[in-house]
């Protein structure tokens, strides 16, 4: 029997005092609070979409899919992994559809995958494969290769990490022999452990995968390579002879990355060509000899970086949807604080809401301007590295990949911190909030487990200390290092809490406790005889001494966007208030660094919690309008919390009746298990 | 068609170099590790239960459930919703008939449904339902409703959170109207957001609930009171005339919380006797006149403080059992750090691992601990009721929902570090870790909201610091703000790194820690001419001065179990190193607090540093056995990450295979979806 139109119907009809359905449809419920912003919010849609062409690019797709039903996704956590994985496949091949059909530029079809929001098999055959053969097949390799992906007449998996081994990529088991009898490579999988395993895309739908295996020639090993090897039939999509091939199972949350066939492959000596081998950097010749090429290996750095960045602009994208959905949900929710049975205060209100939700805020402004920067320089690299300048990339190198893992970690917590702070409904999954989390954590752990990557960029940072002495003038991020005399003398001048406004209050506190952390543990280190082992023992305290310089780099290129000229009434202000919410944030939460290092006082601490309080309430008026900036629709935002209008209650409750438990008053197993208990026949009862 | 077992049957046969299946199994993979353990295991697993009694209970009980079938749980993160709420069901019943079958004390019961281990009505029904008639009922209520929960004729659920109104009970808008004309009182849901929402077992089983609402009588309101409601037919499981009721939807993960039926509850004046109203506190006679009982009310309190401290001690567990995981596969993890191509180094080996995992092993038992101590308030407290002493009560009040909020939030934020600790297979359903952390995360909102909580613990110790000058001498966890004074003068005299060893000088820091920031919160509250308004202003800093305190009493807590006769070789000195991870890793974490109050200086931090860094290398050899006291079976666990005996990759693999996706070789939708897109046929499929 179906319960949930009849509820539904007679709660409409409801006449009753207070809140009733009728009132509050098609009434934007966040008005007033759109109407206290200081400030132009269009302009700041700009700002915060890079540039004009990407807002309008953003804002077309993003209601191209919004308002096409194939890409509903409401429904998405209810599904069982079958029906789900089949939704996504449907998905994917709509969305190759409409980006047929509209004859959609490559800008606009990546853009649409994105705004469908579901992880799917394509994000790795666009993601990893096509540019894994760009980036490591020779010209003749990608004339064959390319075209068949473009059109996807393949599909392809990027099959790196191993159930064994993931970070440690030198450690990989798989081998590819080389068979000179056969002018072939024997692909294998020699023990449990090299099964390759995570690979998306490659569980169910991949015909093809760039393996990456130990070389072998002539009984001498070469490191790891890449391989082009076909898996299932492109007839019937059975796994070829020697192929071992399906999902890995279920992971974190409900709907999340189960939409994605992450799998695992085992090969039992599978030949393939010898021209599948990916010969851009090194190749095995018809005589199974094995040759560099002139082209320089450093480029793998160069789409290294490239990853990275992009996985920072993801992170101020994740973060930006959670507090996006926290903030207008702030906003509705009230709670305690009414007078004389009044109406109760908006938990935003309150000064322990605004000191969690604004640094978050901030901290996705914060993400994004860095992530800018970052294309700036991956552009930056990019172009040395085709003029054979290598200069700057072990920097650009370090810089990213210790972005990559201060955004990251930031994110996942945040998320789950927005989580928090929408209360008790933030714990259902039609808030989207548990979603987000589940589908974004991953990001701490894939292209780098982010504590592997701070320990990269503490080992670049100590070099850079130690080649202090020497004349090598540090460059790009580090450059302040240049000046570690200076900084590590440095003393705060500030003596009320407003000259913590003075960004160079900001910024050179920050040099200094980034560069006093640095020193000091550079000075530990020099105590061990054997300097790795004096770096394995001290790695948890150069894991701080590499978030303190990211966090600097944070910080100086959210100054530096400040520096730029901003237009639109108020923007620039507003995007002041959250330089300073992130740096004050961020000081008070790592006070014991910066009175460590001496360049400020306890005293001056305390100022600087002053201001970070007056700044929140600065920042409260604006919220709303510093999240709707975002742009994003209520498609993508997928929260019914977070909803634009503000309209929560009643969606909230209309969400409630599509679970799969109302479609019928007395629950399956009711009869079977629960009736025997209140009628006392248990004991008789078969369970 | 299956292709699960072959592809297995065919890995099993697989003869190849390096680890197989056969290899592994039946073999302890951590024997080694648990043969490097400096103390007596068995001991200590005493120790973690708090007496020979509780272990032997939790062992026999935990032994009995996992051996049973029905009580499995590896397939539950894959079950649909209805499905898994069947199983629910299928579960609670069979372990209602075990109780009965083998005649369980309550306490045996109790033990039982915990090592179930899954969500269920059941939970709220003998947690919720039976002890709030038990609290606020009369005798007579007491004789006619407890013998028909106690059989379970009737089930019960706890009707109190609205979809608009959580932690501020006193805005809940159900009503309760007495009609004097027919005896009865009128309960009714005026508004949308009146609606009852939350409540477990209440969305598809309750039969009953104990629904809070405002009473009035004669026009006026007298406060929110409970009222036992029958909600559904015990004939046909109807709901009731009047009554609306339903599952709220599907919440955060993937098995978690969906096996409880979370519900909503609407009435639309639904009449009840008069005699239902809960009247041990206060009554309505039957004219309609409200009285109070001549029972104190101060013991809803003592309610409060039975809850919170329960949550306290699960907190322990569901952190202990995180920490298990990630402590086991962290030796059986290896990644880099291999010779010349030997075997790797086991993760649990670095720095950054121990740096992080070790302070949640420590918080474990420091929780415990402070759980153990709890329990003895709770009885000190009971006892002091009965005698109609209320002196402790605010404070042992105060110090409950502290610890509650502490130890919650930290567990939480604790169970996902674990998960990230385990790598990429951390975020597997296999890992078990989603899972407990989906499961886990409402004890930070549900029964006090964590920061709602801190900032009443704030206002105890505002009052406390306030009343410091009128002779009012502190006790209890605040008597160390008697010394304010000294503690204010406080210089820690640490000169070597193993001077933090001393007790006194962890505790005394702490101390003058807390103490500064109540001081410093105060003098900053005195400033506001208005004391609420201060209040609200300052309370992101009063939340900090209520963290302060709440660590001090673990801290403290921890070392007074030190003082205690503690048998077992080598067991008092294990956990004196690990109470000093769990201080050093705090001071270090709150650096800025101990600097700014004066109390130790930055040298002294650094060497507090270097001596956790040591403690973590006395933790290591007895990692492994530290978490086998845990005692914990596999079942319980649930994690192939956490396996006893270690044998993690075989039984990673044979899950895998078990994924709904594995059932056929071709999945659904890919004839439909992909397939026309590599035949390039995608433009004329109708999608």
């Amino acid at each position: 029997m179906l319960i949930k139109k009849n509820t539904f119907e007679l709660l409409r009809e409801n006449k009753t005092r207070g809140i009733s359905f009728s009132d509050m449809e098609g009434v934007d419920h966040l008005a007033h609070e759109r109407n206290k912003a200081g400030f132009d919010v269009e302009h700041m849609k700009i700002v915060w979409a890079g540039s004009r062409h990407a807002f309008d690019l953003s804002d077309r797709i993003s209601r191209l899919v919004a308002s096409d039903p194939v890409f509903r996704k409401d429904d998405r956590t209810m599904l069982g992994r079958k029906e789900l994985f089949k939704n996504t496949l449907r998905k994917a091949a709509h969305a190759w559809k409409r980006i047929n059909d509209l004859r959609l530029t490559e800008e606009e079809g990546y853009k649409l995958r994105f705004f469908v929001d579901q992880p799917a098999f394509t994000d790795l055959h666009w993601g990893m494969f096509v540019p894994a053969i760009k980036g490591s097949g020779t010209d003749e390799q990608q004339q064959k290769w390319l075209p068949l992906a473009y059109k996807m007449q393949i599909i392809g998996c990027y099959a790196q990490t191993e159930l064994g081994h993931g970070s440690n990529v030198q450690g990989l088991e798989t081998t590819a022999t080389f068979d000179p009898a056969t002018n072939e490579f024997v692909i294998h999988s020699p023990t449990l452990t090299s099964s390759k395993w995570w690979p998306g895309g490659l569980g169910k739908i991949s015909t093809h995968a760039v393996v990456y295996a130990r070389l072998i020639t002539n009984g001498q090993e070469h490191g790891v390579h890449g391989f082009i090897v076909q898996l299932r039939s492109l007839d019937d999509h059975s796994p070829l002879p020697g192929v071992t091939v399906g999902d890995i199972g279920m992971k974190f949350g409900s709907g999340a990355y189960n939409s994605m066939d992450n799998g695992v492959l085992r090969f039992d000596n599978v030949r393939i060509p010898r021209n599948q081998m990916l010969m851009r950097f090194s190749q095995v010749t018809r005589e199974g000899k094995f040759v560099h090429s002139s082209v320089p290996r450093q480029l793998v750095y160069g789409t290294m970086v490239y990853v990275r960045k992009t996985i920072v602009s993801d992170a101020s994208t994740a973060l930006s949807r959670a507090v996006c959905i926290a903030t207008r949900y702030s906003a509705v929710r009230r709670q305690f604080g009414s007078q004389n049975g009044g109406i109760e205060t908006q938990v935003i209100d309150y000064k322990t809401q605004q000191a969690r939700l604004f640094p978050l805020l901030a901290s996705a402004y914060a993400f994004r301007f860095v992530g800018e920067w970052l294309n700036w320089l991956y552009t930056d690299v990019t172009q040395r590295l085709q003029a054979n300048d290598y200069s700057t990339l072990a920097e650009a190198h370090a810089c990213t990949a210790g972005l990559k893992s201060l955004t990251t970690s930031v994110t996942a917590d945040g998320i789950e911190e927005c989580r928090k702070l929408c209360g008790g409904h933030g714990y259902l999954n039609s808030s989207g909030l548990p979603e987000l989390f589940a589908v974004y954590v991953p990001a701490c752990t894939y292209e780098g487990d982010n504590y592997v990557l701070l320990l990269q960029v503490a080992r670049h940072l100590m070099k850079t200390v130690s080649q202090l002495g020497s004349g090598n003038k540090p460059s790009g991020t580090t450059a302040y290092l240049g000046q570690v005399k200076q900084l590590l003398q440095y003393r705060s001048d500030v003596q009320k809490a407003e000259d913590w406004l003075e960004p160079n209050a900001v910024l050179k506190a920050f040099e200094a406790r980034a560069a006093w952390l640095s020193v000091a543990c550079a000075e530990n280190l020099s105590k061990f005889t054997n300097p790795e082992e004096g770096f394995q023992a001290l790695s948890a305290d150069l894991a701080e001494v590499a978030v303190a310089h990211c966090q600097l780099i944070v910080v100086s290129k959210f100054l530096e966007k400040l520096q730029q000229d901003i237009p639109g009434k108020g923007v620039k202000q507003q995007l002041q208030v959250l330089c300073g919410v992130y740096a004050l944030f961020l000081l008070h939460k790592h006070l014991g660094d910066f009175l460590s290092a001496g360049c400020i006082t306890p005293k001056q601490g305390s100022l600087a919690n002053e201001q970070l309080r007056s700044l929140y309430s600065q920042v409260r008026p604006n919220a709303i309008a510093l999240v709707d900036a975002f742009n994003y629709t209520d498609h993508y935002l997928g929260s019914v919390l977070g909803r634009y209008d503000g309209n929560v209650y009643p969606k909230l409750y209309e969400e409630a009746w599509k679970d799969p438990l109302n479609e019928s008053i007395v629950p399956d197993g009711f009869h079977e298990y629960v009736q025997p208990i209140l009628k006392q026949q248990l004991r008789n009862a078969r369970l």
